[in-house]
């Protein structure tokens, strides 16, 4: 295993935690798990399912899934890594392309 | 407007609800609000993520979208009317598109 993947697969502490947060946008803790989670608005269901439909094909690249809940125009996204048992790089990587699909 | 948008647009009472799940596969009626709701179960998100791909498409052509939440493999749907405040008949026939394709 190199360094890189090590790293992805490495839970983080509370205070990693936070300081991923903080460079992310508008990403908050789950209540009572270990994830991340935030809600997209978008103009409808086309441009919401558009950026679902992008975000799935990083997920397919990534073999990382996002938890999701859609109705319209909103998209709930939480984000852990199972294996782990709490938040990764990987969330964090995908929580960043998120923002940047959104 | 024509018998069949009225129709479409009409809330079923829970006969014709009944009546409706009857005819559907594996769907029942949502717990505490008028609505119908299923879980689907897929062999990966691949296969989970091209079903919703292929109801997006319906829901745009139909502007009928449905409540769902996927996990990996799993998407839970549920299917209402807002406009109409319970079931019609646009839900009972995305379910039947929905059970054809899942």
């Amino acid at each position: 295993m190199t360094g890189k993947s090590d790293m992805a697969m490495t839970k983080l502490d509370a205070d990693a935690r936070r300081q991923a947060l903080a460079g992310l946008n508008g990403w908050s803790e789950a209540a009572g798990r270990e994830a991340i989670c935030k809600t997209f608005q978008f103009k409808d269901f086309n441009a919401a399912f558009g950026f679902m439909a992008r975000v799935a094909l990083l997920a397919e690249k990534m073999d990382h899934h996002p938890e999701w809940f859609n109705v319209y125009n909103k998209v709930e996204v939480t984000l852990a890594t199972h294996d782990a048992g709490g938040v990764t790089q990987k969330d964090v990587d995908m929580a960043a392309f998120m923002d940047a699909a959104g």
